[in-house]
């Protein structure tokens, strides 16, 4: 017997529009929607077969503090490249991301976070 | 061009102990590790070429609220069954995870804490 790792649940003040946000910056679909209310989930993944899925679920609390747990990308692709890294920030900054600071100096990686708050990282093309 | 999901990066005041840990409860591979010091860096999956990972990334500061992310696993495999549940959560028990209350009343799925207290849950084999 194992675990399959089968999904990250990220808490929401409104998962519904936080899901949407999460889908077109990934590009990925929507996979799972419970009915709306104070418990609603949104899961999003790659496609219905791939896991870990990201799920959002509604909370009634805020975000308060620097995540513990965060999510690192990486830009790849035919046009990837040099430029890949700021090409993908700048995308996502379009959607609505902002950089935010959380005590990184001059690192390879730029810190961004949804709109919720919740802090990724965008990782330089491999 | 597209965003990889490469890694969970989990903050923790003992990376190194903690991935072990995790590495232990999954049957992960340690598949990257920096040199140990003020930024040290732990990385398990199941193989060097599945992602996400999962990133134990040293820091100063401890856990201070519920976090706002969390894993969620399914038992899986042939000694499946109605029994899965249990026989998994015993296991990660033994281990050394605790069963956390963050408010959950009679639902389907256990909610475990890890030796740092990152909350994670162990879903209803399906």
């Amino acid at each position: 017997m194992a675990l399959r790792f089968e999904q990250i649940v990220v808490d929401s003040e409104n998962p519904k529009a936080l899901a949407d946000w999460w889908r077109e910056a990934l590009g990925w679909q929507l996979t799972y929607q419970s009915e709306e209310g104070e418990e609603a989930e949104y899961e999003i993944a790659p496609d219905a077969d791939t896991h870990p899925s990201l799920l959002f679920l509604a909370v009634p609390e805020k975000k308060t503090v620097k995540n513990r747990l965060h999510l690192d990308f990486v830009p790849e692709g035919p046009e990837g490249g040099p430029d890949a890294q700021a090409t993908e920030v700048a995308r996502l900054e379009a959607l609505g991301a902002t950089r935010v600071d959380v005590g990184q100096t001059d690192v390879s990686w730029v810190v961004l976070a949804d709109p919720e708050g919740n802090e990724f990282c965008v990782l330089r093309a491999r």
